[in-house]
């Protein structure tokens, strides 16, 4: 096992109408920034439940941050926090509300361009407090200290880690996801499936608990994920659900493990590019990469099968593979298509992100090995 | 899954030759008392590593907290801080000075008797800061907010938790763990093992991440627990056990699910009247207790009996006996003996508890049903 040093100080509000508790978690003086998405918190109940919690407090609110959160309307957001002297924020949304109040809540106290917050890892010293009510669960944002934020002007999208953004607190209640879409919920079993495979389909390290508590992530998806779409308002479904996606990256299962991160990487960049929703990029990558690599993870690919998937037969490579079809496939049974060419993409589109990547020098994998030849042999097996 | 509300804030460094890390975690000017057991940090080389890191830094010591850690010691402990005019605490053992110093920085602070912290759960509204260097997995207490504090003059062994004593930050290096004696390897293998099913043996309440987490540490135990006592250098058999012993009882596992804690409190008496250690009581009373109440834990103990020890075949009924004696059976294969009499108890001790129980008006278990008398057919089982 490798070493390390962790600390995860968020504070989790978890179940059936908990967002009436926000009120004791901020301060009583606070002037507070309500951050939210295109209005399904209104539509869905929690605007409402917010509102009422926050009945005699100082608040103010800012809507219309999108998927893949975008610079410029972060920008927008610390003018009227600086207008207004907010000291604390509140996001209620999915990841990318999150995302984009953890960029705002440094990037207020940016002395040069906020940008280099995501461009060179230059930091403040210090964030605004904030919470969260998380409405959409997929990312982990709501218990981790990353963000991934999207310049629209250069099509970049770029993240930064900062222990600063940790929320404070944030709600989980899984009623809040009964009327999303099926595709978004799909799209948050697969972001799950894909963060957790990132922190585990490397090579053995010696982490057995690490590795038991990644797979009992994944048997959760693998339960529950289909489940999730035919019967929406079963609780106990959405509550597994949305307690996974939180572990799926809120940091615990990379302690002493190898990380990847590279069907990451990739599928950023067909997001940046094209606009595909970022599940559909890992769902899309992920099968590719485990195929091309299969060789420095075969391992771990075995043990993944055995445990999570019950294949047991064949040779160690035939279960390696067999292992990757059951990924592919249980992607696709929810309705997440894997292959480029299902949204319209081709060599094309794989000649523009090799370049991405040739330009930047971005070489990727717990190995280091994926250069941008190795990029283009794994879209290449997604056309 | 039912509601819950929980954070765990405490900063865990794990690893090999991390002692020396403490030095940035402490603040230069702080007045330190380390805080120590018998000696045996001198033996394994953890105390010179601790003078290294405190190198240049005003700290005092204070040892002589020994297994069970008793109330008179630990006012000692308070008076010496009051004199110095210590600020930080550092505690350098396993659970028992990890709870000793959390009891002394609270207990720092009371204004009336500090065994009302105990008696009455009467706390005081903040702590000393403290931080730990745990050389004994088994209590979980690096990573939690409780104490067991016993009074040798009554024969009291009794509890509290309180957010203000969770450990700014813990030092986990497996290497410490070297060289301990066997039997505190084997104790420290149950005590996990019990942490972890009165956390999850109860019965099924829509929490399937939290049992494949309750069986992701229960299979490290079994897949290790043997080895570590065969082969005590082999670092990742080690860190492991330590890693799984930490996550036996940080909180997490038990978020969402209903909880037992009747071994434990039978137990604490068996401690308190006849100085067995913790371990050895949890080895005696866990099996009766799963038999005599294995209606209301069927479902869990089956699911046990499939997911960690392969139990698969006959009735229900059968399987979940089955699971009761595969326990008892490797807690006797790790060197712990699982009956009263094999530590010389009969009768007699069964009456003395079961009369505790009677004067105190406690009821235990998840359903509420374990009176004194229950715990009397219990322990008869184990005679």
């Amino acid at each position: 096992m490798k070493n390390f040093s962790f600390c995860n100080p968020v504070k989790i509000i978890f179940g059936s109408d908990t967002i009436s508790q926000i009120a004791q978690e901020i301060p009583a003086d606070a002037r507070i920034l309500l951050i939210y998405g295109g209005g399904s918190i209104k539509r869905n109940g929690v605007y409402d439940q917010l509102a009422e919690a926050l009945k005699g407090r100082t608040w103010f609110e800012f809507s219309g941050i999108g998927a893949n959160p975008d610079y410029e309307t972060c920008l927008d957001a610390i003018k009227l926090i600086k207008d207004e002297r907010i000291d604390f924020l509140l996001a209620a949304g999915g990841g990318s509300v999150i995302d984009a109040t953890k960029f705002i809540a440094l990037g207020y106290y940016a002395t040069g361009d906020p940008w280099e917050i995501l461009s060179t890892h230059a930091s403040p010293d210090k964030a605004l407090p904030f919470g969260t009510i998380l409405t959409l669960p997929a990312t982990g944002s709501e218990m981790n200290a990353n963000s991934v934020i999207t310049r629209k002007s250069t099509q970049e999208k770029l993240s930064f880690n900062s222990p600063l953004v940790f929320p404070k607190f944030s709600v989980l209640d899984p009623k809040t996801t009964y009327t999303l879409p099926a595709r978004q919920i799909a799209n948050g079993v697969v972001d799950t499936f894909v963060h957790t495979t990132e922190q585990y389909l490397t090579y053995p390290a010696g982490g057995a608990l690490q590795d038991y508590f990644a797979e009992s992530i994944i048997k959760v998806l693998l339960k529950y994920g289909e489940q999730a779409l035919k019967a929406p308002e079963n609780y106990d479904v959405r509550a597994n659900l949305m307690w996974a996606s939180t572990w799926g990256l809120n940091g615990w299962i990379a302690q002493g493990v190898p990380e990847d991160w590279a069907t990451h990487a990739i599928g950023h960049e067909l997001t940046a590019f094209y606009g595909l929703d970022h599940a559909q990029t890992l769902a899309i990558v992920l099968p590719g990469l485990l195929e091309v690599l299969i060789k420095d993870k075969s391992e771990k690919l075995v043990q993944l099968g055995e445990r999570a998937f019950n294949i047991s037969e064949g040779s160690l490579e035939d279960r390696a593979l067999a292992t990757i079809q059951a990924i592919d496939a249980f992607f696709k049974r929810i309705g997440v298509n894997t292959h480029l060419s299902d949204y319209g993409l081709g060599e094309k589109a794989i000649d523009r992100i090799v370049e991405r990547f040739r330009e930047r020098g971005w070489i990727l994998g717990e190995r280091q090995n994926i250069t941008p030849e190795v990029v283009e042999q794994i879209l290449k097996k997604r056309l």
